[in-house]
């Protein structure tokens, strides 16, 4: 497996772009993918209970899941707007559906931004009457479903599976109501693979538990949330099928992938100016695992702490001792980089000198041990920094 | 019932007082409440599984729940000290107990402060030594309880129940790791009534639930937290019964008590410019209530935006539709202040100029309508702030 320089348009047979289509500024605001053939489709969506309208109108659509595009818009979320936001989500998708040659029910759509704006769906309609798909751009589409990230989140990788070359690849935006489950954070997966829409809706359902959902930035569940992933069958590889070795090639693939977009959406969090990354041994389970690992990334005072570059392994026990799943307040081991500071739950004693270079790096890495069984998890989150809060306090609406 | 500027030395028969003992570099640091008479005794403590040794040792003393004192540390947790400082927790109530004249398991413990630190007991056991206990300077206990509170939380009410002056007081600490069930919120209440042990214990499980339960500064609960109420029937009055008029007065003196230092503490939570006070009605049941109404309170995204002093509802609802109970996202009224701004869900226009007075206050309302039962709950906190961050990036361990 290799990643290489690539785009959402890299699988074969897709074309993505975006312009200004002035719902922001200055900036990018509207996007397509375009797959030339139907693609099967699966995608996971907010838990939250206040859904936005594309949500509603994506899922309708997906009742039938082959899809040929997606249309994405940033600057309004189109979410709290009522029956007239149902309608211009409609609208954005026969707009969309009109311009491509295709039926509605095979486009997507997917908005972020401000909640309860109604949405200029005229400037919407002219921009994707403006979008050329044919002249590809796959970086402005990237652009075009930002908010308030600083810079772009992409991936792609490539390997054969069975004799054929295959390409999966994603971008994502996310930055603050970040707390998925899923978060304002939507990712859009494309592939060339040929593979069933059941088995790719298993793995996508399955690798967001462990990837996607285990990134918080503030806690905030958005109403806007989507992962979408096209497989578009156009490698013209034999159907993955589960159990063989190309299935295990085309997981890791989606694992490495999805992983990147959720750890490149927690380091650009709002504010951010470091990665954390918590890893958990030796819990009961695997959920228990994730469980701890996002209350520790998650705590506004272990958040704090790495912003101000201190060993506080204070603050995460005190979080691991809150997570909901029972835990041996005694048995806890913990590193942060490669310095022990916690043996049993009691604190060793450790240079000063040899960590305080791990906390001035970018990405911080805690590691606990529960000792308590075989199970591990992850979770990725951001240090909370004066910047957040001037982020959020100044986004007026 | 009268609101009185008093302390929790108020009621009869109660002295408090405080000193230096040198665990802070100047600060008032130890404390003590000393009952003439052993008090009828009633206690909740942190939630969190990693507990401080305090908590251990107040826990047995309480097997039989009379008390006659309570001595309070700030400036080390003892949290995560291990043997030892259990080992501390207890030499700390029996230097207590042997200057007080009682046996140690009259006495309880409590301490605040940094976690993991092994307690100077030595400095404990010579400031215990060193406190007048008749030379009553209960303010002295009101500040010996702080960490980064910037002011004393206290409040005394009275009134007459069965022919007799009752008093309830009480006193606080807050400020950070407040996300009670319970937070390092330490709460003290005294009271000269007279009333059974069990109804003193369901009365306190059950205002805690509304009250100290219902506040949030930073979502971490603390290992420390306690709420320790002592009543020493010094009044005289007849017992209070349950179903009494009696008893009424006295769950209300006893609400005012709690609720009033559970809104101190959300006020001075670190860094906070504003108390922010979410009501909720029309819930299906109380606890759901409640529930909607410390997400809201809790979010990060609405904390900064009370912070800029932005109506931005949509982060409300947001929050709302996370909440870990059914609603019905099309039917949510809102209010801030008295400024309506949602109906049925969707946004009303309402006058800038209207609500931005209401968002400069200190104190902000928001009140939410879910429109399907009659239940109601509250919740309070503060805003996110640079200081928050200033106060926990540099909050060196």
């Amino acid at each position: 497996m290799n990643i290489i320089d690539g785009t959402v348009a890299s699988p074969k047979g897709f074309q993505a772009t975006g312009l200004h289509a002035g719902l922001k500024k200055n900036k990018m605001d509207l996007g397509i993918i375009y797959s030339e053939k139907p693609a099967k489709a699966a995608a996971v969506y907010t838990t939250n209970q206040v859904k936005a309208a594309p949500i509603y109108v994506t899922k309708e659509a997906m009742q039938e899941p082959t899809m040929q595009a997606v249309v994405v818009n940033s600057g309004y979320a189109n979410a709290c707007t009522g029956e007239i936001g149902l309608q211009h989500a409609k609208q954005m998708q026969k707009a969309a559906a009109d311009h491509l040659g295709v039926t509605p029910d095979k486009v997507a759509v997917a908005s972020t931004g401000v909640i309860g704006k109604i949405m200029p769906i005229e400037l919407v309609e002219k921009g994707i009457q403006k979008i050329d798909i044919e002249d590809c751009e796959p970086y402005h589409f990237h652009e075009a479903i930002l908010t308030t990230d600083t810079t772009t989140k992409e991936i792609a990788v490539q390997a054969k599976i069975n004799g054929e070359t295959i390409t999966v690849a994603g971008c994502a935006k996310g930055s603050g109501m970040i707390h998925p489950n899923m978060a304002t954070m939507l990712a859009f997966i494309t592939t060339d693979a040929e593979i069933s829409q059941e088995l790719l809706q298993e793995l996508l359902s399955d690798k967001t538990e462990t990837t996607f959902n285990q990134i918080t930035v503030d806690g905030d569940t958005s109403t806007n949330d989507m992962v979408l992933v096209l497989a578009n069958g156009m490698a013209g590889n034999a159907t993955i099928e589960k159990g063989t070795e190309g299935y295990d090639t085309f997981v890791a693939m989606f694992q490495l992938v999805s992983e990147t977009l959720a750890q490149m959406i927690a380091k650009d969090g709002e504010g951010a100016t470091k990665l954390i990354e918590v890893q958990v041994n030796g819990a009961t389970d695997e959920l228990a695992a994730r469980m701890i690992a996002k209350k520790v990334v998650g705590s506004m005072l272990v958040k704090t702490a790495m912003f101000g570059e201190d060993p506080n392994w204070g603050r995460i026990i005190c979080a691991i001792g809150y997570a909901e799943t029972k835990i041996d307040p005694e048995k806890v081991d913990m590193w942060i980089g490669s310095v022990q500071v916690l043996k049993s739950s009691q604190p060793q004693a450790f240079d000063e000198a040899a960590i305080k270079p791990i906390l001035e790096q970018d990405k911080i890495v805690i590691a606990v041990d529960m000792n308590l069984g075989d199970a591990k998890g992850a979770a990725w989150g951001c240090d909370l920094t004066y910047k957040y809060v001037e982020v959020n306090a100044l986004y007026h609406t």
